[in-house]
Parts: structure tokens; sequence; C-alpha cells
């Protein structure tokens, strides 16, 4: 399967002509929008949520993941295998958040380029048809070399910060939520926040946080916008509090 | 072929969930998204909204079915066979409109549970692994108990409210448009709305009811938002007048 | 490969329609959304946004092309092939700078019409169907008549107009890049502006033009909105300056 992680936009003209792409060189393969509205110039929140995300995806997966503000600069291209799940992208930590946590990873620098390569659309032009050549079972030859390390490296540890508003107006966070007692109270924007197990457990209009079904700890309300509430936006700093 | 109907989000990380849970357990059954963006705090609304999609929908089909406010809460987790077609979801009234309208129908109580279940996702972790196991036709062995009645009921009525407002702005209602003389006017927010077939027939700018292609009564503008005009939310009451 | 290029939203009840009648009447032709947020009122921007997309589509290809606001009135319904490329959609201007760009074109009118025909909904029950007789290879056996030229027909010419306000909002105009110097300024809004190769080669928050990935000129801004700074919208003229 073929995933799809990019800040294209949904409602634009992007992701259509990278799936063109995936469909005619990896034929039959089924492609999947994770998302393609990941924090556009958030390198970091989107790497976090990516890392998230692809604790699900089928082994042997191949996720293009692209947020890519470098695009046509001097930022290398990527192609990652963590725990036998493949990722392709930009050498700018996207895909360094996974790595780390992986138990195993292996990296390869993206040599290949196509006959037409435009400047500000590596995910059509290069990163698609490596993804599909990774699909097919056609990688790395004469496409990548072995790679040592990452250029831009997040490494895997927890991100206290919000990595995602979602359209209910819940905040993801990019701490996971595993091991954290009950009784912690999340602080964000000046606000603290109690502990629910799930949004029916609260009053219409409350705020609370949970453990949401990515594992991240999530500040959520129930029936209303926590985001809108609280005056949060991605990148913002969240605590644990006692 | 399966077709999703939820509260979402198109431009969020949800579905694209789900999709690869239905992708792995029923591989080669097309996958249609009907809307990602029903209206979330509105189940009523989203049960009329379904209903007037699903008489569209080929015979034998699974529908996902996802507005659920009050997950992980007690509600229960349904199968619903109405005339031949399939939906999965909540009992919370969701399905039960298009049930109550089916000449012929059956209720199913999913009592399997995952290994793994999310408080707050059963879609992607419940609903759709069931929803599969439909397609594949390998139901209800082992995963449900016949179910009498419906916990939550809205009956088949038509309901004389904005079910949904499109990005164009047309307001689409409850009614059903089937048998409405054309002198028939519409009253929505004190304003009186006069009949025309179809946007070409009015002037730019005016606003008018027609019978869409859903079969309802839909508040429309021809190139102008008629929810903007007319200051329209979902939920909000309409009447027939003479 | 089936296309879809319409202004149904993204975010919406259509597109998912279309789609159902495509998957059942073209089995196992991928169906891809090139968008759903074209213009809605605008078929000349749309059309050159179109034609600009419909370069890179692969031989043979079939594109559902629907901005319609006459939809049920006097347009006629149109198949075009167009180098080898189908279309199908009203004619209303909307693939006429396809055609006329091309080196080869042929036009039929659809004479055919399916038993329900939704009067504002010809994408679903008439073009959808049509197109899926193309993509089956059993086109234009009784559903259509050689037609010797447009009803509405904008020519190939460049549109000196913002035709897309990207998501990121940057603002596609019209106007082919191939064969403007690279000291061309270009005037939007009475601003002047000019030329970088790609986004990373100018400060954060810098606006400048560059050849984008479908060989127009696009104003852009790099980690900002160009739109937003410079309050562009589509249909709004650019200029070509020195």
């Amino acid at each position: 399967m073929l995933f799809l992680f990019t800040d294209f936009g949904s409602a634009d003209i992007y992701a259509g002509q990278v799936k063109a792409v995936l469909l005619r060189e990896a034929r039959g393969v089924p492609v999947i929008d994770l998302t393609h509205d990941a924090p556009a110039f958030n390198v970091r929140a989107g790497a976090h949520l990516l890392a998230a995300l692809a604790a699900q995806l089928p082994p042997a997966s191949v996720t293009l993941a692209v947020i890519d503000p470098g695009v046509g600069g001097a930022r290398e291209a990527l192609a990652v295998n963590a725990d036998g799940r493949w990722y392709v992208g930009p050498d700018n930590g996207l895909i360094s958040v996974i790595a780390a946590r992986a138990a195993a990873r292996n990296f390869w620098c993206i040599t290949w380029r196509p006959p037409e390569l435009a400047a500000s659309f590596h995910g059509r032009d290069l990163f698609a048809p490596v993804a599909a050549a990774i699909a097919r079972g056609e990688f790395p030859a004469g496409k990548a070399a072995p790679l040592a390390r990452l250029d831009v490296d997040f490494g895997g540890d927890d991100l206290a910060e919000v990595i995602h508003l979602d359209h209910y107006g819940n905040a993801l966070t990019g701490l996971r939520a595993r091991g954290l007692p009950r009784a912690t109270r999340i602080v964000a924007n000046g606000e603290w926040i109690a502990h629910a197990r799930v949004f029916s457990d609260v009053a219409a209009g409350e705020v609370f946080w949970y453990e949401d079904s990515l594992g991240l700890v999530e500040i959520a309300g129930n029936a209303c916008s926590a985001g809108a509430k609280l005056g949060l936006t991605v990148g913002q700093p969240v605590g644990i509090g006692a």
C-alpha cells in the first residue's frame, strides 16, 4: 500500500498530480491519503504527527511524506526504511522522528533525477516515481546511495507542543500518553486541563485531555472546540503538571 | 462497494486511517467517500442526509456511517440491512431514518470487540473491520447478535430543517420534494422563497427553492450563496407555505 | 484512467456520487481527483487551469470536467478528444482552451439522455456515464453526434488573470512562463513582482514570481501568503512588465 502524508491541501490541485504518477508507475497498488493538510510551515510538528500515524501503517507499506518549504534548494531527497516500512521525502527532519524511534532503520540518498524535474514540485516528479519504484520492489537499483545519517534529525523524544488542530477543534500534542497517570494535568496557554477518558465523560462545552486514538495527549472538548476556547495553534507549547 | 459517510473531515487525519483498515481487510473492494463533512454535532440532520444519499447506493453496498459524539460511552454499535444495503455505525439514530423508510430491514448489535479499541475512534477500530467483514460476506459470524429494535429511532418522516449547507451556499432540507406543487413557497429564517426548476431559470443573485438531485427541497441561489443571503445554518427550521 | 476536474467541493457530497457511477460503470478503472475546488463561477479561469493540468494527463485518459453554472439550461453536453485525451463536460468554454491548443481535436455533442436526469446534476447523471462509456471503449455508439465547432470557445491564448489561489496563498496565472526572460516583472494589484527560481531563493515573507510546476507564471511567497499580501483573487488581471 502507498500512503500520502503531505501539506498539498485536500482542496487543492497537487495531490491529484502525485496520484496520477503513482497509479501510472505502480499500477494496482492502493493509494491512501493519510492527510494533505499537514502543517505547511512546521516540519517538526509534521514529523511528530507522521510518527504517530506511522505506528499503524502496515508492514512494507510505502509513505510519501512531503512538507517541503526548502524544495528546489540544497536539501537532499531521502528514502528511509524504519522497521520494515518505507518513507520517501525531503531530508529536512520530517522522517527523522519515525527513524529515531524505530528499532531498525536504513537511509538512502536519492541520487536519481527524472528527465523533467520541476524545482517546486519534487513530490510529483521525484518522490512519487521513487515511492512507486519501492512499491514495485525495484529500489534502490540505480536510484539511490546508502546514507549514514540524516542531515536534519529531530530525534525521537516527545515534543511538548500542539502538533495538529483537527477540524473539531481538538489539539493533538507531540506528547505520548502511555504511562502518564490520569491525575496528570496538562497546561496550555496558561490553562490547566484535567483528564477524562472520553468525550461523553464530561459535560458539553467542557475541555479535557485524554489519550487519543494515536496514543497522544490530546486536548479536546465535548461538543465544542477546545482550540477556540483556549486559543491554541500548531506549535504552541504545552506542559505536564501534577 | 464500500461507502464512507462521516464527520471525520475531508481535510483531516481520520478518514485515511479508516481506509487503511478497509483496504487491508477487504482487498480489492472499491472505497468511495460520500462525505467526511457530515454535520459533526447534529446526528438527526446527518441521518436525513444519509437517507437521501442512500437511495442511490448500489444493492449490497456497505456504508460505514459515523457521526458519533457519544463514542466510547454507553451507546451500542450497529449493523443494519435495509432493502439489501448494509450500514455500520453507532446506534444513535444515524441509521434509523434509512431503516424506517426501507421496505425490509434487519438489525444486529455488534458484540465483537477488536484486541485494541481506542475509546474515541470506533470508526477505525470497530466499524471498519465489521464493514470489511460484511463486504467479504463474513457477517454476522461471531461478530453480532440480532436486534429487535434500535435504541434511538428518529422514524422515517421528513425533517423540516436545514440538514446540509453545501460549499456553494445552497441549503438542503430534510423535506422530500416529490409531490410538492410548484406553487408551494418555502419559508426559512422569516423569508418566503418561490420555486424555480433550476439555477439558470432565475437571475444571478436570486434565491429560489427546487427539487434537487437527491429529491429534496433545496434553497439555492444562482451564482450566489443562499445560505449567506438568508443567514441559514444546519438545524434551522424551514416551513412549507402556500 | 479517469480524472475528475470539478467545482463540486472536496468537502462536499457531490464528488462521491459521481465516483459511485464511474466505479459502477467502468469497474477497475482508477479514478483520480485532479481537484474538486475549481473556481465555481469562473468558467474561463477554470478552462485555463484545466488546460495547464491536462498537459500531464496520460494518453487516452478520460477527464470529467465540470464547472457548470448553466446546468439544466440550454447549453449542450460535450465530449472532446484533444491529442488523444478525452474530456467530457458542458459546452460552456471549459474544454475549449485545451481543444484550441491541441494539434488534433474532435468534438461530439452528447445526444444520449439517461432514464433519470436531475436538472441540476448532469455531472452524475449524464457526464459520468458517458465518461465511463469512453473508458470502456464504447463511445460514441448511440450516445453522441459529431460536432463541427464549440458553442463557447475561449481560444488557446494565454489569460492575463489569476486563475487559481492555492491553499498556501500562491496565485497561479493563465500566463505560460516558457520563453519569458527572468528579468521580466509581473504586475498584480498595482504591485511589481520580480522573478526568483524557487521559494528558498528569497527571504521568508518575500513575494516573487516563478515558472511553476504547471509551466505557468505563478505569484508566490516564501513561507507567506502572496495572495493575502497583495490582495489577490481569482479573475484579477495581471500584467507583464519589463
